[in-house]
């Protein structure tokens, strides 16, 4: 697909190149820190979900630039050859701290930091936001989605309609981390031991003589896994096409599945296909929608009682439409043991290396955060939640698999409060700055305007 | 990166295979066409501009399972050996029918056309949506922003921010051929050739002593490409030191390019920007705004008359953060020659192969667009939109290059009607069916409800 084949390292921002052959040329080889944290939370947003660490550690190990891609910099006639042989030879040797994936956070607080030689921890900058913010972006929505189908199954049927077939592998792996059942997406099913699920196509459908002459087909194929799509020229005639199956299929003791809803008022449907159901004596079959699905309908059709048992999102969970993005950063804090800051109006940012601690009441219901600095003492009922997950370039330790991960989460959401899930106006997660953080700050600013002639 | 390096064919939910398993039992083997087109506008938006067929082009011909697809399939243990065998052996040798990149277009149009034995039109679904999806939406999202911005410079500083390293790539190359100068992320721009553009970050000056020494330091590594961001502490202070170092380039017979404003009040901070600048003597330093644009807050800069040279834009652009989906489907539409159409509630198709016949008036303006049957003649003053451009698997000609594309993409856009581009409350591009397709679609709903025993 590719016409050339350059490495992920290439995928910067070439001020990231440019700021490294400056440090290079200035012979500036201190250790920085940077901080990547989430700022202020969109409309409807009362957390983030921090995720995607696994694919910046496996980044950073991997990091190094191949000879195609010196030779491709070196066409670009920006760059300094000694430079280019300094880049050939440049590996990712520094620290990571982290949140684990699958944290629930508040906004300004560190979910990773990163300490290494000022050019190696600069450079990484645009891939660490990129993925950083698409998983916890993805996940963090589909967390709500989870929450609002009250048990009920999720699958992500997003992969047709992400931005991107990166964003569809995060997606897959993201909305199972947060409860989803499983994806249609093969590739990610296959890569990460995500359950694979998957109905039928209108096409599949409509390229039989009938209706019926498609569904009795697919269940032959699949008499263990099907579902059938009833929309295609009527539900109701659909759902009573699918109750033939469904007896034929019982008759030789295999069984439907479910039947698919996929347009229409899927509440007021589900009602009819549950009664055609029921009064078949198919009270076993399911019930499954789909169809511009997210959150808040999935919330409407759960609370008004929708016999549905599971839901298929696509679209509007895939690309979070409700917020496409979120407002993240990665910025220097420290550079050479000095903490540093931006003043820039609006966009102040907090200096030094950082700790998150997080406060738990006595139910083990949590609480909110302090940010604290790396090397104060944890405050009374917390704990320290960035974690050394690299040295020198290499993983600590292998991170928790993705099974285990979501069964964290999953342990983890059941403590946060509602009114911080609320699907509309939550009240934030709360996040404070601790004393000592506080203090730096004050001294930091006021240090810098003072170095830099501002009253 | 990867855990298991599976090819591209298996990015693909999972029904395009359980429905190919079951084409294969039931020995349905007839050739099929699936219509790939945009539906419903999305607020604030005119028209698309359909785009990302190379990619699609690169897919269909390198289309294959590997033996380590197949290995991950198996394990599965959801799909027939001989089957299995049957997927190793696939390739898709089909005919392709586009409109080409750049078009701009209407809703209901069909913008890309595949025929071929109906696993292999069908099973191809996922890769070809997501990226037609993604690189229209960009490529949409992108000519709004060159349509406000007036002929100023439009630069892509999206990398970070959007979702996933693939919509990266699409976006640099996306916002390229819609008129962009070019883009930040350097992979795409050593891949495609799109000029390369890049400042600095707050990080680098805070890591000098001083913003000055900072400046002066990125100065000397690139006499020839400096553009100094002056934000970190103070806009007005930056300003201060930015001439400075401008005028000290002067006397080396060296130019600084630009001072980039990245928060705060953007067009007042222009004008002193500007005013400051010139009163040195450095009026051809040139300002470069950033900070959270898109083409609502381009246009009302430029509309002020604020003295902003080039604007760099980054997530919102990056994310389409307004309309971050399209509204499209790969729907059936002929299969062994027999037209076939849905009925679902609110998602009804046309049926049948079809051509796009453009009308444009005397002076070349567009006038809007007849989608008609793919054997119907022309109308008068029209030319149809749908070319072949792959037949037997292969493709029948080069593509145009990138820059061709623009300048395409430049010249039809200036022959779109304003009322169309209207960044707020737009006219849709208008679409209507040809008689012949209405009476083929009146016919084909009647057979099916005939056959379907609907009324």
């Amino acid at each position: 697909m590719r016409r050339t084949e350059l490495s992920p390292a290439t995928f910067t921002d070439l001020y990231e190149l440019t700021m490294a052959q400056a440090y290079w040329r200035s012979v500036r080889t201190g250790t920085a820190t940077f901080s990547l944290m989430f700022r202020d939370l969109p409309e409807n947003r009362g957390y983030y979900v921090a995720a995607g660490l696994t694919d910046v550690l496996d980044f950073l190990e991997a990091f190094e630039f191949t000879d195609e891609d010196i030779i491709a910099l070196d066409n670009l006639s920006i760059f300094d050859r000694g430079f280019l042989r300094f880049l050939a030879e440049l590996r990712f040797e520094g620290e990571v701290r982290a949140v684990p994936e699958g944290t629930v956070c508040g906004p300004e607080s560190p979910v990773l930091e990163v300490t290494a030689p000022v050019i190696q921890a600069q450079i990484v900058e645009t891939f660490l936001l990129n993925q950083i913010h698409v998983h916890s972006l993805l996940t963090t929505k589909a967390s709500r989605v989870v929450h609002a189908a009250q048990g009920k199954t999720v699958v992500d049927f997003g992969a047709r309609r992400t931005q991107g077939t990166d964003a569809a592998e995060a997606l897959a792996r993201a909305s199972y981390l947060a409860g989803f059942a499983g994806t249609s997406n093969v590739q990610p099913g296959a890569r990460y031991g995500i359950p694979l699920f998957g109905t039928m196509a209108h096409s599949f459908v409509e390229s039989f003589p009938t209706e019926e002459e498609a569904f009795r087909a697919y269940a032959e194929t699949f008499p263990d896994r099907t579902t059938l799509l009833v929309d295609t020229y009527s539900t109701e005639n659909g759902l009573r096409n699918a109750v033939k199956i469904g007896l034929g299929m019982k008759k030789r003791v295999q069984r439907l599945n479910a039947v698919r809803l996929d347009s229409g008022d899927l509440g007021q449907l589900a009602r009819t296909a549950r009664r055609m159901l029921d009064e078949a004596g198919l009270g076993e079959v399911q019930v499954f929608a789909s169809g511009g699905l997210d959150e808040f309908s999935i919330d409407a059709l759960v609370s008004s009682g929708a016999p549905i048992d599971g839901f298929g999102v696509g679209t509007k969970v895939g690309v979070s439409a409700d917020a496409p993005a979120l407002d993240c950063a990665y910025k220097l804090v420290a550079y050479e043991g000095r903490p540093v800051m931006k003043l820039s109006a609006g966009k102040r940012s907090l200096p030094g290396a950082k700790q998150v601690f997080r406060k738990t009441d006595a139910d083990g219901v949590l609480a909110g955060d302090v940010v604290g600095t790396a090397d104060e003492a944890a405050p009374e009922s917390t704990r320290p939640l960035l974690e050394v997950v690299m040295e020198n370039g290499r993983r600590v330790r292998q991170e928790p698999g993705l099974d285990e991960l979501r069964e964290r989460f999953r342990e983890e959401f059941a403590r946060l409060p509602e009114r911080h899930k609320a699907l509309k106006n939550p009240t934030p997660y709360p996040t404070s700055v601790s004393t000592r953080l506080k203090e730096l700050t004050e001294r930091v600013t006021a240090e810098t305007k003072e170095r830099e002639g501002l009253s």
